[in-house]
């Protein structure tokens, strides 16, 4: 294999261990990686070289080229593609929504993009289909442009591969349900394990807070676009919903934990002191569950047949995988089918943090390298 | 894409229902089936043409060739390809050992292999490395054939793409555990439940017999050794244990849950019969169990740093997910890493019959056809 070249832009958390496991050697034999850029700096590997990935981090500092706007990073990398004559994949690791509105630019110049970046593929769905009209018809139709995006769901759990496989096996998809938000996770799994549970909501969310497990203000997790954002990126891989969403994750139904009073509150430490305020509400949700013997999780479901798309709080028996088998920020994701019809298959992990989404980007630029190299 | 050529041996009930999925439009886009045979009949298309899916059977039972040895057919394949240009996936649906020991005659000619067939991954390593030789070193470096295997553990579930990427990715995988038969799952979740359980194991193992969960005599269920085979193929895809076991399967400390007295007994009716003069035994090993609030379950473990590879009746809490989630004849395969750490990553779901096998061999076939179309 000749291999692909390497464009990455964002180096924050999930880019730095991005580029440390294309350092090992496994992931790395068929990569080269040629240019890197976070908002400020860049680094470009002149042609037929790459950039030594050891000490990076200083060497992005000392660089005396300034980041590049997307267009004329574009053009670098086509200078670069037309000398080295590799096929390029670019590394979304930023959340950014101007580089995800870019994607059908490197596309059409027939790059590859890799990302674990949601926005590109849970918000209108113009983009969506703009991004998946240039995989189709790309520069050549056997070595044209991929797009691959495990990581925007679930990290590196296998559930956007596993989903694409039961579409593309021919399989009916019926029901897919989840808990997918590892925040939304912890904080139930802590607020309402089965068997009961003591401690506050306001608590339970404040610590997540301290520990780094929300955004920096809790309602952006608690809001529950981030679930509606993944149900988004999920439906449209199903064939009966890909287009059900026009306006991506604001046309799911999505309930806010946020209490009324509380969703102009943009100081996240009153937020948070405020939320105390309505402990007793969750306190009788929760009471109202154990007196059924069940659990609180906040969830996304998507079901086929009736088109339902929507994320909220629901109610399971103790019994079930979602109360018993969950821990920690856990992610789980449930896939009901006419294969997997009395029994679903069940994917279920870490659903966060910088390794585990970069695994999901490496693994999905070996696919690529596979494909293309 | 142009697409590859799919040639297919064995069309028993696996093998139908690959052929069924083929048949899918999503999945058939790039492939075109030139090849069918099972035991007795061959069906071959002419150059340039396919083999018709619909009516299949009955084509295949008219049939005018035999069934082609394994080098005649090798020069028909070579001919076909020299005449489409296409490149040729070779699927071996049948769990022979003479298919599997033809692998690298296969791959010299350049063809890819897909399979379910366990036998050629789970014997003497020097037959693996046959393999793994012949695929590293194909026809050509980047056109050369390949091999996939991924209903070969758990059917379709993603159990060997999930471990490969951990490889790739460069995690280092700590430990696998899990419940890999069908039939034992389906045996000790009923025999076993959380809380306890009061059926005779024999009338568990009668009665999974008469529901065809079994094979023809359960004691090559009983044996462990599919187990083993499962836990060898696992273990060769793991860098530190690739060369463990020389002699495969037979390598792995596997118990046997046939009682001593038994293991001679040929007629399947007998044995299960006069498995219930050995019930008193599997009542106390779950009355202890019992006693610590656990469960037994039937699993492998593969523990790498300690190199410990082994398939055997063990107990589990009654809150662990191997007690609490499983049901009907799921398996369930946990996976810890240095990224997958305190929390495993956990893949369940239906792990044998016929259309959740043939998903895993029809999604690798796409994969095939995605790289080498």
């Amino acid at each position: 294999m000749s291999g692909i070249d390497v464009a990455i832009i964002g180096v924050g958390l999930v880019g730095s261990a991005v580029i440390a496991q294309l350092g090992t050697a496994a992931s790395a034999a068929s990569m080269r990686v040629v240019a890197l850029q976070n908002s400020k700096k860049a680094l470009l590997a002149k042609p037929g070289q790459q950039l030594a990935l050891s000490g990076w981090k200083d060497a992005l500092a000392a660089s005396s080229a300034n980041a590049f706007a997307l267009d004329e990073l574009v053009k670098h990398l086509e200078a670069l593609r037309d000398s080295n004559k590799r096929h390029i994949a670019v590394v979304d690791n930023t959340s950014d929504q101007s580089v995800a509105q870019f994607y059908p630019s490197f596309l059409k110049a027939g790059f590859s993009v890799v990302t674990p970046n949601k926005k590109a593929f849970s918000g209108s769905l113009d983009l969506h289909l703009a991004i998946q009209q240039n995989v189709a018809h790309g520069v050549s139709s056997t070595r044209g442009p991929l797009v691959y995006q495990e990581s925007t769901v679930g990290a590196g759990l296998p559930i956007i591969s596993t989903l694409q496989d039961l579409v593309m096996t021919g399989d009916e998809v019926k029901c897919i349900e989840g808990v997918l938000s590892g925040t939304m996770s912890y904080i139930f799994n802590e607020f309402s394990p089965p068997g009961g549970g003591t401690r506050k909501f306001s608590e339970v969310v404040a610590v997540a807070r301290e520990n780094g497990y929300t955004e920096p203000h809790p309602a952006d997790d608690l809001s529950g676009s981030d679930v509606a954002r993944k149900l988004t990126i999920l439906s449209r891989l199903i064939p009966a919903l890909s287009e059900a969403l026009p306006e991506g994750f604001s046309s799911v139904p999505t309930q806010s934990l946020t209490p009324e009073p509380l969703l102009d509150e943009k100081n996240a430490d009153v937020y948070v002191k405020r939320l105390a305020e309505f402990d007793q509400h969750f306190d009788e949700l929760r009471a109202k569950a154990q007196a059924h013997n069940s659990v609180l999780r906040y969830v996304g479901v998507i079901d086929v047949p009736s088109k339902t798309i929507k994320a909220s709080l629901e109610t399971y028996p103790a019994t079930h995988a979602f109360a018993t088998s969950l821990g920690g920020s856990d992610n789980i994701m449930s896939f009901s089918s006419s294969r997997y019809n009395n029994r679903p298959l069940i994917v279920q992990g870490s659903g966060a943090g910088a390794d585990v989404t970069a695994m999901g980007v490496v693994a999905d630029l070996l696919r690529v390298a596979e494909r293309r190299a």
